[in-house]
């Protein structure tokens, strides 16, 4: 039976905003060390996925260091923070500014090097900015252009990176440039950068309307797939809850996929557990993760190959049932 | 350990098209006692919902009987047919054309008429005919007035039977009258009759966007929850997909609140198996509500009520991990 | 030809940020006063909607007044600010904490007295944080009963006002108490108080899947249409964009009843301009209602009651066309 | 002042039904030859898009060539109807019966013959059984490696011809395997057939939650914008509604960008007017697509392209409310 390597996004456990509410959910807001420490008591996680702000000091780096070495916590993966200063509000490598789109490549490779400093193999590019909200605002042959330019540029520039696209439909932006997994493997394609990838929000997948299994199949199919981010919702937004707290049929069809693709790299909880223990939530993210793992090993990989081949998802229900659910007779 | 009462909607067992394949995707189409006997070789259904169609013979009434009576099943709902013929492509009870309003109550009645043969206690009127498709085209005023009037009558007519309304975001229609769980018991409570009241279709309220948790609460608070469909869908169209193949959490939830509430009435299967074996289809349906139904017993009655009450939903998620799929390890 | 009185939210012309720019995208925040002349200097309003925060002072409030009588500007609508806060980020009316129930009910009389010194008709009760996230979370019989209690008690407490339910579906809770228009009104009818009614959001509506025309046509007939709220979206979220910025056959039907209903009240621009000039935005979504009027007008009402009477929607694209469009030519 | 060469789909103003009413909605079904005529009638269409159903007879074609001569009418596309019989019904080039597979090749390379002898350059498939309803149902990689061989066999044998793929998000299918405009790139950039491009279904994109300008400009940015078919509908299914009957800025937006890219093929009107008079509606969606391009041309190509270079969305709803809507004034 094998099990995966597990990380958090980290900085979504220390305070949560909204439109409506601003200031934040949580009276009380953690450090990163702290979180660090409190989520490996649960000795659930291997790995912290972390955020590149710009302004972390080298006392702070060694800090971090230093905890998560105590911790055994590798870093999974650091993504750019090119979404949360008013400067990329109209775009980072997209905008029309092209002060902006250099301080965008910019601030990535510093990420880079951020990363490099913490042996992190993987860096996120999640461009929450880059799209637009009106019709007759965007060139979106030009941004198009814009983005592959600079992913190219990136990629070659940390050729011992994994540059991981996180694509997502919409938010804050009405739409992105990169809103699906199959936008965000034509961009790999037409870039062509072996270093080049993506980070799969299974979340993202879902509320896009894509067929999480088809996703997870076609990023690997291009040999892609650098990052899984877990979460779940209502399929019409991208609400970041508690995995499994909405399906199951879908995620356990993601996980046997998984297994069978020989997956190494990490499974990260991406949620925003606004009003919730954010660290139970993260736990019980990964729990549910971990029982539906065994859930598929319970069934046999085996089993469910031949269900698949003989179209019939009946059979697949059925076993589900007298092997998992009917114990709770 | 309290179990409900099974039904299920015999006439999507017979033969299924759409749009594109309307010709149908079955190469066998079963006649209604076939599916009735075939149906009860199961053991899972103590009732069965049928639809009229104004052709029925008495001869073939009393075929019918008989057999439902060889295999114990009640009639739990007849239904109307009130969208599957030409002349309601307009509306029935809403249409402009006064005749067709009159035929429409003349069809309600005969299929009273036929309930009270088979001694069924309710008819399902699902009017997806009524409603419109396109800006400037219907006089929202006038459909709702004539609707409740229309209601009025028929529940007068009829005060020995329950009337229960199904209402339907959209499809056939792109928009319907009787749109959502809230519309209709606008309409009930407009109406004013005590045997006016709902069959809720769970997946309708799923794709509807409602909390199918809520609209199970508020159709018992009005006293008007008369009978329950069950299916599963993506949650933006009416999917009629097995009951459990999508969801988890809401549909637990949902066994949970009926069991609460002491609901009575049946648990109907409603969905459109194209592609698969119907009757397994069906069954297996009914067997997901069974074990839901089991698993809401393992955890406990008043176990559920206390996590409620403390507002804390990771509560539930650990005790079904614990209680259930910590089983298959 | 009869034109509406106008009004616009003021609050969200000052700053605005999102969970993942929470700082804000605006780099001068501009305060009410301001806010409310240079509104005022488009000459197309002729009311300003406000929010009231808890923490005005009597300083404040003169100057307001002052500023107000300057521009000739009536308040349309007091909003109490039950979500913008931590203590009510599980629900305010409805929370589980009966100090918190209270303490809304004492910040909606102070939101009241606010509009009295003000001389507004309306006080808007948007409840964005009383609903829930997770299934097994909330107890949906006590949720109601708790706001029918509160609705019951203002409206009792403040006979002088109209007290204006806003709904809509979800966020920032994954789904609100008050849904849908349909739900709000079956608040109403059960409160069974004179001045409880509603302010149609036309975008809360348009997402949350309803007919616009329906929900404006049936707050009439049940005489609780207090307010409305005009923005646009993309039918899968609040995105609160310009009115006329996606659609517009429905936009042109929802004018058309309005007049046809002699609404009475202010349409009220609610939009978050976060990218856009915010004075820009509001004013140019006034113009399109504006001329969205005026285009009825140019057709005629008496035309338009006879092409929804015929069922025929094609007719009024055809005029549409006529009337307007071919005058590009 | 540039126009476009319009087509419209003829086999959906035959006969029309759907899964409650499959006998259809109209009372008098039309042959394809008096289709034609009829719809030439209105001096809007160049075209004519057909499908290839399998029983054509040679005196059949005959007589349908000769309409088409004296109407002036070409074949701007010929579809196949692999998916219109119930031995397609689980896929006809992803089915896992080899025999199936071979039939679909068969069925296509009839359907490019019967091209040829209409004069057809373009053969569109929109694969509508291929796909999946259920988790652990479809193997993702077997059906992309399928699709992807038959895409080359296709375009290998029929050099001559342009091959059309159709990508829909789903139905009938829950999810089919050409979902979006990317995946469908994706395909063709994997496939590497100069011949093998895609019909840009606009309803289909916005359905699916594209930015319909995005999904011209990457079409045309790889060379595989082949066909383009309109209709309009409310974002969360492929309602196939009269073209501009529900949406305004997104459409003109579309029309600018076809201009722009100097797009030479056809415009053809796919839409499923069950209630409407057939011709009336394709007429008015043709009608609707000249006059946003007359609007385009008013405001002006190199006022919109300035207008986009700066980003601000207001300024296009300025000029089109004071150059269009004003004249109703």
């Amino acid at each position: 039976m094998t099990d995966f390597k597990y990380s958090f996004i980290a900085g979504t456990l220390s305070q949560l905003g909204d439109r409506y509410l601003r200031t934040g959910y949580k009276e009380r807001q953690y450090g990163i060390c702290e979180i660090a420490k409190k989520m490996s008591e649960y000795n659930l996680v291997d790995g912290i996925e972390l955020h590149y702000r710009g302004n972390e000091t080298e006392t702070e780096i060694s800090e971090l260091k230093e905890i998560l070495e105590q911790n055994s916590l590798h870093v999974s993966c650091v993504n750019t923070w090119l979404y949360g200063q008013i400067k990329w509000s109209n775009g980072s490598f997209t905008s029309r500014d092209q002060k902006t789109n250099q301080e965008a490549r910019k601030h990535t490779m510093d990420a880079i090097d951020y990363a490099r400093k913490l042996n992190a193999e993987c860096v996120g590019l999640w461009l929450g900015q880059d799209g637009h909200d009106y019709a007759f605002q965007a060139d979106y042959s030009l941004q198009w252009k814009q983005m592959l330019e600079a992913m190219r540029f990136i990629a070659d520039e940390a050729s011992d990176i994994k540059i991981a696209l996180e694509p997502k439909k919409c938010e804050p932006r009405n739409h992105l440039v990169l809103d699906t997994t199959y936008t965000a493997l034509l961009m790999c394609l037409e870039a062509d950068r072996n270093n080049l990838g993506l980070t799969l929000d299974l979340g993202h997948a879902l509320y896009a309307g894509e067929a999480m299994g088809k996703s997870i199949t076609l990023c690997d199919h291009y040999n892609r797939l650098f990052n899984i981010h877990i979460n779940d919702n209502r399929r019409n937004w991208d609400d970041d809850m508690i995995f499994g707290s909405i399906h199951l049929m879908e995620h356990l069809e993601a996980v046997y996929l998984l297994k069978k693709l020989k997956y190494k790299d990490y499974v990260s909880v991406d949620i925003f557990p606004y009003r919730e223990n954010q660290f139970e939530a993260v736990a019980e993210s990964i729990q549910y993760f971990k029982v539906f793992n065994d859930i598929i090993d319970l069934i046999g990989m085996q089993k469910i190959a031949e269900i698949i081949a003989s179209g019939n998802p009946i059979e697949f229900m059925k076993l589900l049932r007298e092997h998992v659910f009917d114990k709770g007779k």
